[in-house]
């Protein structure tokens, strides 16, 4: 890449510098790095990471290095161009899910094909006959058919029900006519479909001899195969830039009276009767929950990465950035000099840093539970048994909210606390950040998610407060029945902790969380029931119950992790890891405690409320929480080692592995093609650009 | 401008439509919208606004639709013409600072002259000598040279102290040497300095004699004028992208031995003597702090703005935007027909947004409240008075720390209150939030700050305990003195609330806001002084510290403005028509119990940790709140209406004041350039535009 300033070569920066500071943080660390990466991934997967990275890393058309200089236009045309290539790459090197899985989070890349393997093949594969199969699933596989997944619209996103298109079966030619009747009816936000889709799975409302059968799947050729322009009837166009994904060509599409066959609705589960246009009602409707369920996991799994990555920027940044003289504390180099402190030695950031990587490995013990719960589920649902759909379909939803909130907060702290330079592009927070957020709103808004939870939480607790003894049994096992009938058996339970060491004690820690959800719980039922609250009126409520119930669960699933003993007989190979090494364990149990007690101080009047906690109980709480920032503070720049994620992911000047930062910095900054032009200021002159000016 | 997609014209939004929803919303209100606005503006800066908007609105050099999307390259040409164009218009009508004010608001373009006009011809005025004003004020206000103001390093920011560039007198020439020893020494973040500036003033340590005298201003040329290079021995760029500010320049700057003349260092009221390199130092240190004060305090009005802008999108979108049907509450048309409700009757909506509309008014009667105080300091201080600085200087910095970190977080609370199409650059909030975003770190670290405001606190903690009789008369005029004092007297207060309502009450307000921050600061006086605490320890507790004593500054402001009385003599425009006006009073003074409550109850750990709250009384206050949101409901669109946010500055497809959002999303998307271009999706052929499409 052209640079368009000289730097001066001989110029270095000023002591301590960058790399010596990561090694000696490195060479302070109290457990084996490489162990610890070994529990987050496994030997398998971790074979997988470095066959992919190799390949990635070592493709030209997946250069980073210019992605931040471009405007969208370049950006999408760039993008179309990887998009290519990973298809090429897929097919030359047979890669199973896991491999692209690899590849896709490598690449950083949400792209115009996302949509047609995350949304479009899984709802053929899942929702298609075997005929739909044979004449749409193939073609898309060997991408010479395009798709995209068009369900929300200009007017409609959280409420399904709600949405305007139509589609009515028109016996005469045995056809359906989707139709557009409103502005508002415009689908919108749809990937992928802007400017690449050939097809589209069109959510509509599916008419028939004038009755109403709300939302389906119907499959519709949108492009002409050729030309790529829209069929006739149907007006579609890119919505236009974004806070991020502006590599995606998120699309808007309306129809006028578009006319498809009956053969294209989606008919493995539903489907419209020739000629009498009599409708076939699925067996249950259960299936549908199952695919969210696993969605939803997989953005907790996604949370885990995401944090991580912010993490590691930060601290290893945090490492090399000094700022003032502690006076109480001055450093020293090894020729005597003072120099200022390393800002990761401050307590206000180790403050707003810590808690993060604790987060991190919390989401990834819990997204491991939640596949296990997951796993379960499919087995028993394949003998028809839906038992277990209610709770996990509950606790996935709040889990969903909680943790991308928690995560797009914890992007922008790791962001923040890097001062000015967090605010670069090339500290790769930036994209990165503008990427990640609308996790907050698909897959179900995250203050309309709560309302499931909380809704299914209060029904739960009426059950079992109705009958307490018939829910007995489930205790230990059911968490949510668990909660209920320890508060029902002691409303008044108080925290017993007289010493911070004390809020270190894993029972404690459990019966405070299971207190406050609980305490919440019954109140709000309470309010409802009783005092006869409409559910509108207690919305913020129901959003405080979710989050309490599911940082139970993060807070219990980390515990768990870490209870095993080693006269157990452990079918996990993480598990098997971690309770191997007495080294890892220490460590992970500062991290534990640190998540919960920091969570804990974080709601803290809730505690208090709650009447589990007393006000100077609250001080040692806090007093506790410095405590394991000191304990941590060794091992910080090795806990983000451990995540193992690779410099060509992070594309930061900052959170680089080799702490080069501010030559990384000035040498990025020279190639911007801004520094290219030269200009003319004078206001009296109204041509701006004097010339292209070359080094 | 083009659209590149042709939308169905005979198509509208489904029922109903918002501009009648808006209609109804207006209709409601319990107060005269124009006499708010006055009383926001004045009579003269409502004259002033409207002359400049009239302007502004109709040049077609400020056309902003395209604006959304330019790249980089386009946009910084953009703003350079933009820049040009207003530098006319200043000199066309002979602008003075507050018409300059609005034009720079309407046009909303942080760009390259910025700094000049901002920083470097305030700081020619307040540092330099007449001749030196002669020589480069003169020109720099005809805009026959650009500056820019250089002190942030790569390698340095919130510590001045520490920067590495270095001045050194030379007696043998009569000359500075500017010089940058490393890589880090490199000026950076400077605004208007990557390709705009001829010249910089340039913050360098003062070396003479072989003795530091620590960071002071030089003016150095640094391009050409003719050719606009920079000159020898001096390397500059532009720093590349950032999150928001890419319409300006912010630069890098390496020195190599430049000399410049003794004259160049700004000499009003330090200097080094000819040939014997003497230094004479200032007068006094507290010049400098005056301008800090003044520039945090217009930080504040900032804020107020900011707030309102943000509401202003969020508040009319969200009376437009509809969602589920409420199952207890549903809503119908005149023709009876159910259509779902509208997400502002939704109490957690309300719960998100309108306590945000409260934050704006809180702003604006605390930035009237710093100005006035701001004005008796400089009265005073022109005597050689400077007895209220300290207290300004703290409470200025916390205020910007606590007011600046809850706009950036509004802004955001209300973009993604908008939904998804909050995500969308139409919601007139992405740009917005961008650009806003470095407010959190320049002028003083939001973190750092607050360690300066805490420390005075803590002094004059100790200093009030020690000899409390001796301040018992500051008691009422003192804020700070009036809480250590009362807290003093009476450590144990309790509230005395047994009903929602009486949490309404002003004095139960202020005694709880007292209580709550002398509690803090008396623990954190007796950790540190008694315990032993080190400094760095305490970090989180001294943010807490600032952030309690300044959230009760803006309580204690907003109370005072509404406790005057018609009987009373008020020299104040504002407080004279709300005090006239029944139905403003009103209003007001639900909104300040709103920020007031709403506050208190996202802080109540730390009111039930001073346990001047129960648990009970906990609920109680939460249920006050929900109160006041169903009390505001009916005036929420009015009251953003107030703020008198044009069109032309909202840019929002969501926000605009008639109400037509659907309309304007789909008109501005088919607008997007992406919409011109056709793709070749081939993966096998690396072609990846078929044609560029013309409509």
């Amino acid at each position: 890449m052209t640079s368009y300033v000289k730097i001066p070569s001989h110029l270095r920066p000023s002591d301590p510098q960058g790399p010596d500071l990561l090694t000696q943080e490195r060479e302070s660390a109290s457990f084996d790095v490489k162990e610890l990466t070994l529990l987050l991934y496994g030997i398998k997967d971790l074979e997988r990471y470095h066959k992919i990275l190799n390949i990635i890393e070592n493709d030209p058309v997946f250069d980073k290095t210019n992605i931040y200089f471009m405007g969208r236009d370049k950006l999408f045309e760039y993008t179309i161009k990887k998009e290519k290539r990973l298809v090429q790459l897929i097919k030359e090197n047979k890669w199973n899910v896991e491999e692209l899985q690899y590849a896709e989070w490598f690449l950083d890349m949400p792209g115009p094909f996302g949509a047609h393997r995350g949304m479009f093949i899984p709802t053929l594969i899942g929702h298609g006959t075997e005929e739909q199969k044979k004449k749409f699933l193939i073609p898309a596989k060997n991408y010479q058919i395009i798709g995209c997944y068009a369900q929300t619209e200009l007017g409609h996103g959280s409420n399904v029900q709600g949405l305007e298109t139509t589609s009515t079966y028109i016996p005469e030619t045995d056809e359906f006519e989707i139709h557009s009747p409103f502005l508002t009816s415009s689908k919108w936000w749809i990937g992928g479909l802007g400017r690449t889709a050939t097809h589209a799975i069109v959510m509509a409302q599916l008419k028939s001899n004038g009755k109403d059968y709300g939302p389906h799947p119907f499959i519709v050729q949108i492009r002409d195969l050729e030309t790529h322009l829209p069929l006739p009837g149907i007006t579609i166009g890119d919505i236009g830039p974004k806070f991020g994904f502006n590599a995606t060509d998120n699309g808007f599409m309306l129809f006028e009276h578009v006319r498809i066959p009956r053969f294209n609705m989606l008919s493995k589960y539903c489907q419209i009767e020739k000629a009498t246009g009599k409708y076939i009602s699925p067996p249950n409707d259960k299936i549908n929950y199952g695919i969210m369920v696993l969605i939803r996991s997989l953005i907790v799994t996604g949370v885990r990465v995401t944090l991580a990555r912010a993490a590691t920027i930060a601290i290893r940044y945090s490492a090399i950035r000094r700022q003032f003289i502690d006076k109480d504390e001055p450093k020293k180099l090894k020729d005597g000099r003072i120099v200022e402190t390393s800002v990761l030695d401050y307590t206000m950031q180790q403050y707003r840093l810590f808690p993060i990587i604790a987060q991190s490995y919390a989401c990834f013990f819990t997204s491991k539970a939640m596949n296990n719960l997951y796993t379960k589920y499919m087995e028993q649902s394949s003998d028809g048994n839906y038992s277990l759909l209610a709770d996990i379909h509950a606790s996935s939803s709040g889990l969903k909210s909680l943790t991308t909130t928690m995560a797009v907060e914890s992007i922008e702290d790791c962001r923040r606390a890097c001062g000015g330079h967090g605010y670069s592009s090339f500290s790769g927070f930036v994209k990165f950040y503008q990427d990640y957020l609308p996790n907050t709103t698909w897959e179900g808004d995250n203050y309309v998610l709560t309302q499931q939870t909380a809704r299914y939480l209060m029904k739960t607790f009426r059950k079992v407060t109705k009958n307490p003894k018939k829910y007995a049994s489930q205790i230990g096992t059911n968490p949510t029945i668990t909660y209920i009938l320890q508060y029902l058996n002691e409303p008044n339970q108080k925290c017993m902790a007289t010493t911070p060491l004390n809020f270190n004690n894993q029972e404690f820690q459990l019966k405070a969380f299971r207190h406050r959800i609980a305490y919440l719980l019954a109140n709000a039922v309470d309010q409802i029931d009783n005092q006869k609250k409409s559910w509108n009126s207690m919305l913020v409520e129901i959003n405080r119950i979710s989050h309490a119930h599911c940082q139970y669960l993060l807070v219990q699933n980390f515990i768990t992790a870490l209870q095993y003993n080693s006269q157990q007989q452990i079918n996990d190979e993480s598990l098997n890891i971690l309770h191997n090494s007495t080294s890892l364990k220490k460590v992970m149990t500062s991290l534990c405690n640190l998540f919960v007690l920091h969570t804990m101080e974080k709601d803290v009047g809730e505690f208090l409320e709650s009447e589990y906690l007393t006000s100077s109980q609250a001080r040692l709480l806090r007093t506790q929480v410095y405590n394991l920032l000191k304990e941590i503070r060794p091992n910080a720049v090795s806990l983000v080692d451990a995540f193992l994620i690779p410099d060509a992911l992070l594309s930061s000047a900052l959170g680089r592995y080799d702490g080069k930062v501010y030559e990384t910095m000035i040498d990025w900054a020279s190639k911007e093609p801004l520094n290219g032009i030269i200009l003319n200021i004078d206001p009296n002159n109204n041509n701006t650009i004097l010339e292209k000016a070359k080094l």
